[in-house]
């Protein structure tokens, strides 16, 4: 049988879940059966979560984990009466907070947001404006613009990493795809020439690429293990030859392409939160 | 003077930085520089990391806070020692954890993250190409396909949700955008009619809605706010009239708007984590 592990909060749960995930995943061997219940605001939706939990005691006779993230006192005093194992975070480190601060908090739910969240989505909007209108590398006009410019063949990860670094960040993020033409030498594509302080490589293992390119056109040409090869071979020898910084994505997720590339290329968030 | 934040992690630090962000965000009054160290790994990355927040401590007096999930103990033990207020979330947690489970904890670095993260990054990636092969409303040949599909007008925060869902949750969401042509009756497109139960709208207030259009293209008729008004009217009278579940997106994060929308919609991730 499964534990079962509840990610609850009275916003939309994502700290609750990358806390509690980032916590769980230390027990590897035990499997867990997640559930994620966001948006607790009030008196009766926390005694229904209560509710829900308990019945998995009862069910299963195991406790389950209670990850939450629950601003509002009240609302928190009432899920910590629960019969799960509460991992409460707030209750935990806020009152030490508050001393280290000599200051209370506001314990508000979603306080001030109204004020800097439409500058907070302007920023990455256009951020995602950006990487979508500079995705194929079929327009290099507003490179200039580019706070970095991904390239590597396709497949490698640039279209996603682009997108996550927009929408995390704020960054604005062109991509460039290395074509078979681009591979003739071991130089960067002279379109590319004058940015080429921007440029940032991602390359990927022959095999892992194949896999990936056949999810997307099995048994072509594009997708055999010689052809991946090959294109990887080339577009590491242009990063090595030309010193453009490069990563290895193979088995890295995007949030980690991301933010290593951010460590690596030493390029400023536009979003600080 | 502004008081430090630290985020420090032997991984990304995204953890580490929604986690204190949000506990952060509770004392609204301070203002808070933010300073993000991921990929501590060594023991010698840890000690430099010590004093860096001891100089801190030195140059402003006032002591850093410092925010980590380190997960190996011989490293965290090194930045513990440091002289800012830690809040340490591994180890406040896991002790009791590995209590409730009558188990030990991993302790290790990334453990069988490359076993799981192949299938986790497939997911994802075929979930940001549906959203980005689907954008626009121009095909709607993959629509029996899609989890859901978002209708509102232009710039309704359509495009930055179908990402955000691809991204954290891999739900293939298409989208669609209203046009005149469409807020001509109170009906659904009849395009879209077989595909009723996956509709789901966004609507935002018109004055934001002005302001956002003005920024893609000032002094249009696209972004004059008698525009904006009567798109936004025809968008929400066409919700209404035909039942889709709407949000109204205009004091909400892409975050939150996603979030809400698996909520109210009931669509299941295809990523658990």
């Amino acid at each position: 049988m499964k534990r079962v592990a509840f990610f609850i909060s009275d916003g939309t749960g994502l700290t609750a879940e990358a806390l509690g995930r980032s916590l769980l995943s230390q027990f590897g061997h035990i499997d867990f059966e997640q559930v994620t219940i966001p948006y607790i605001s009030t008196k009766e939706d926390a005694l229904s979560v209560v509710k829900r939990i308990n019945r998995v005691v009862e069910e299963s006779g195991l406790r389950p984990i209670v990850f939450d993230t629950i601003v509002n006192e009240d609302i928190r005093q009432i899920v910590s009466q629960c019969k799960g194992f509460t991992v409460d975070i707030f209750d935990t480190f806020i009152k030490p907070l508050e001393k280290e601060f000599k200051a209370d908090s506001s314990y508000s739910v979603g306080k001030s947001h109204a004020i800097t969240d439409h500058n907070v989505y302007n920023v990455r909007l256009s951020a995602i404006d950006f990487a979508l209108a500079n995705d194929d590398g079929a327009h290099i006009r507003h490179y200039d613009k580019a706070d970095i410019i991904l390239i590597g063949v396709s497949r490698s990860g640039k279209t996603p990493t682009s997108l996550y670094l927009a929408l995390q960040f704020g960054i604005h993020a062109a991509n460039y795809p290395l074509t078979e033409d681009d591979l003739d030498d071991d130089y960067i594509p002279k379109a590319l020439k004058k940015y080429k302080d921007k440029l940032f490589g991602l390359t990927i293992d022959s095999a892992r690429l194949t896999s990936i390119r056949t999810e997307r056109m099995s048994n072509s040409r594009y997708a055999s293990f010689s052809q991946c090869e090959a294109e990887v071979r080339g577009a590491e020898a242009i990063f090595n030859k030309e010193r453009v910084p490069y990563l290895n994505t193979t088995d890295m997720s995007i949030e980690e392409i991301s933010t290593r590339i951010l460590a690596i290329s030493g390029i400023e968030r536009r979003l600080q939160s």
